[in-house]
């Protein structure tokens, strides 16, 4: 099990990044969408976003939505969209039949499965993560006409810390710098919602930020999640870390924002914030010591071939897929959004107006 | 939904804090396993572990057993515990009902259902966790005879690191201090499952750090997770980051465990180790500035009445359940464990015997 | 598993019938319905409807509500109900500890959990379905509103035929005959929802008809599922069988209604109608071939006491309450009740003015 | 939602009709099995038993495997298996645009999607049955080693019962006078399954009985389920109905079966055994009533091209497919099969062996 995410708004992925292809079932999307086969094209395009520290596969990630979509109006019926995998060099990855990568699932999989598939990381690929792009995608065409975006930025790059263009310059040469040296770094993603009404979440353990915190730690690579003022809460007194209310312009708000706009796993109608930290890529050019799985004797593995210095910014997608699936699913949840009809004439559009109180 | 957590091993808590009882209802606790009432009622002691900075309310917590245990051992059926709620004055509630409370669910449980109770917090209320408590015992006792222990501490409280007991007493102090003019402050709790074997954890969405990861964030006042290393990885090169493999008496394992025994969400066979933050506690004698819902006035809040300076050292027992429960989940997933029957003799008790390759 | 029925209105029973007490957990009702306390004690009541043929055991079924309800109002968390079990005597089912009695559940009980509560029946008793009763009466407090009833008649008694008064009473002549000599007779029963509107049910693998199977089927001792015309299909033609449409003031309706109400697994506004075999109670005075499981001897069983001579009178609030509780489910999924908080003033109240097409 | 079945092993079946193609994805599969490609297609094959009865859409159903199989042993991934449609002529349909079908789903997808694929029954057709198939196949694949076996005979035709091969063949002759006229029969199905060991089955919700009325009713076509002696239990007393237990080469066996190897909801030991209704073909052309969706006028239908004059024997694979999915899921809900790992040397091979009394 384990390849199913959500409960109303739910997609299953499936696929090896070297089997012949990748594709994700979605079920829950209502009937009467537009679907908006233009932006999953330019998503699957965000899957590179800076070609200096990103990835040298290049595949043309051609999308084929084989059902639940006719007249380019979703069905409410599952979508399956199918991406073939063609740029695919399995031989540099021989090695990984006995030696288990440092920082990579090739142990744990076989640990767990005894038979795995070996090649290019299979299901623990970076190439799993064009699927819940995919998924995120029919998910935000659900959000737009409910007036919430999701946003992610880099706010962190190689240990430097990114507020503006010029850090981010700077951050970039550094991580081309570590790269040079076949090692590779990390980063953090500051990820916000605008647009969600107050009332989103489900209490106790289907709590809006619980769930976010499964999606986040359910994409490979990211190793931890701050809600709102996140670690920085454990210096901070109450008086600090509680958000005080306030009326607006007729609605409750909160004068500060430090829980990330959830509170008791409900969200409160401000900004949904939070925070992810990125490992460094783990595969690198430095030699690492492993083991034979066969012969027992230790090993030293010296990875060949190029690749990603540093993988923040091709994450930007996956945790921004991730954050809308689950908001949908939550929104759908708390009936917000029909779960079998799409009508735009009966979603919330302005978030004041939707205000349960005002 | 949101009250039911896990799916092989899964519970439902429910009951209100002001209500006549709270409970939980286990479902997936194989037959045959000896219930061990004594080792319940210590971990329900448990929920106070420092009186100093703790709460007022003092329960007798009295768990009764209504159901799946005969003779002293499960049956398999569901295994409901009730625990009556009997020391409550909710007097001191009344201003909710008009006036939330900055830093609780007051607002968004209204703007999400309506109908509330005000009274003690309701749901959102620490007193839900004590369910929670009673089913990490029970899972605790399944982990018992797999050689498996989850150990929780603190390692930094009010803004102080924890390492010694010297550390402790000053850090104990300055919550008190910090407490004595009405604040309250949070902290930091690291926990550890020693023997888990390699191989659990089911890869995508159900990995075992993803499912960890929602398991905390569901936990009230948890603001940040982190996995193994955490938000250090995010200045880490690889070459620091990957944990290297060797053998070790037969079985492999790594040299270091930044990952914290968890690679592709699957679980390595080293010590699982995560981080979290709690906040702190939001009720506060301080003034504090919200809204007359009703009148759509702005008012100053002035809570009565005595509450946990820091309730760090009570979040301890629930952090250590829904570990527990995580785990025995996963295990039952995985086949560690028999879903109907709990067989002695078919566990793997020691670690290294267990491991997949040697 | 298997104690958790539904999946957005959804209820977990527990409780052995000799232990402490019996219980249901109800997950998924909306918050702001009314809680009709008089009309759950009304359906508890309906548990033996006619005396002469019921059974002997003679409890107050008092439901006590410990969670869920504030102010005689639901909250949307969840409810539990509890009721105790008073009239208790184990002494004479002592036997079954060695000796399973045929037609019980006792030998499968054991070649499941190998440890068993061998009193009473346990999870597989009759006793079990007062939570159902439960569950469904708060499903009925749902459904009234919308303007959807479900009603149940006896169609067949003890092998004759029931469709007049004068049936009735023959058939229960019949039946008294029959445990005169200490055996046993069983039934059939029809059920009908009227006031469902079209479009209820999802297609595949939760058709509406497929999920009342499964709700009738995991009553015990129901033994046939039949929908609309059921086993009649088999000999009739398609021209016969097919339902022809016709306009009724404005409305989509059918001139018969041989595939009662459902096609491709959804409503289509006709009322709901099925049909369901109630096997003769399994416990009877007539001496009964069994083993002993412990000397492998064969043994006749000849049980003591009195039972009902036929429990189809007593299905029928269990019958009842599972469609009620099916329909609520996938009236919420479906869109049709609001899933958090119970609307009136958003119900659909007029079958035909909710018809899709007109 | 509504395309996912099973819980532990579970598929998803997606695709219209006359979409580009139809699909499975399985997941809880475990790893390790021998993926027998030569009996998937077999299985696919037996879509039309009988050419002389059956369908005239003859497409290759050829299976193209994408996903969790490597090197012919499957990785305990997920499994997408994908069957293009290309014997498409949608022409013929282009009235139920506006004239739903009597007997079809037309109507009742339109009341629940409003936007529809009307063309050749979409979700609805005989053509997602396919998908069934296919992952019936891995069902049965997991199912052999163990030693169990489902099977499934056609007991009555047209109305006519069928014992021997001379029956049939008179039934054969009455289904094409029938058909010869424009309209269409149905027919009755047994199913057995050999080897299923005692102890399969949740109790309550999830009783086999209830999870194979789940499975049977959600096929397309199928009114009625009986388990055992089904309705005939109706006429029965107790004392013929109760099965009597008697000790056999050392097993604990039952003396007759008509509760169909069942009790309570877990397997005895003995056979499995069950029927189920089929109805008649529902497109037929005799003309029908039906009316115009837009203009509300009534209109007669004559449905051209040839169809299925009694697809009873094409449901045989789907039904058996069913089954045997059933069965896998319950097998490892039970610990009968591993979830992860496919050990046939761990797996009950006879069924007296696994006797859990003896």
């Amino acid at each position: 099990l384990g390849s199913i995410f959500g409960s109303q708004f739910r997609f299953l992925t499936w696929g090896e990044a070297h089997g012949p292809a990748v594709g994700v079932v979605i079920e829950g999307c209502p009937a009467g969408l537009a679907f908006d086969e233009a932006f999953l094209k330019s998503e699957l395009a965000r899957d590179v976003p800076d070609t200096d520290i990103g990835t040298t596969r290049r595949e043309p990630n051609k999308a084929e939505i084989l059902s639940g979509v006719f007249e380019g109006i979703t069905l409410g019926t599952p979508i399956c969209i199918v991406i073939r995998n063609e740029d695919i060099c399995s031989r540099r990855y021989e090695i990984i039949r006995t030696c288990p990568r440092p920082g990579h699932a090739d142990y744990t999989y076989r640990a767990r499965y005894s038979h795995v598939d070996w090649r290019g990381g299979s299901r623990a690929s970076g190439r799993e993560c064009i699927c819940r792009v995919v998924a995120g995608a029919v998910a935000k065409m659900l959000l737009r006409p409910c007036g919430i975006t999701v946003c992610s930025r880099i706010t962190s790059l190689a240990g430097l810390p990114v507020a503006t263009c010029a850090d981010y310059e700077a951050a970039k040469k550094r991580v081309l710098e570590i790269g040079g040296t076949g090692d590779s770094s990390g980063g953090v993603i500051e990820v916000t919602a605008a647009g969600v009404p107050a009332g989103v979440g489900s209490p106790i353990f289907d709590k809006l930020d619980a769930r976010l915190g499964l999606a986040m730690m359910s994409i490979g690579g990211v190793a931890a999640f701050e809600m709102g003022s996140g670690t920085a809460f454990a210096a901070m007194t109450g008086a600090e870390a509680n958000d005080p209310f306030t009326m607006d312009g007729g609605a409750v708000r909160t004068t500060t924002n430090n829980c990330g706009g959830v509170q008791g796993g409900i969200s409160n109608g401000m900004e949904i914030r939070f925070t992810i930290t990125v490992k460094p890529t783990p595969s690198i050019a430095v030699p690492q010591q492993s083991v034979n799985l066969h012969t027992k004797e230790p090993v030293v593995l010296e990875t060949q071939g190029r690749f990603d210095h540093n993988f923040t910014p091709r994450v930007l997608a996956v945790v921004e897929a991730m954050t809308a699936a689950t908001l949908v699913d939550l929104l759908i949840e708390g009936g917000f959004i029909h779960p079998v009809r799409f009508e735009e004439s009966r979603l919330p559009t302005a978030r004041l107006s939707r205000n349960p109180i005002s």
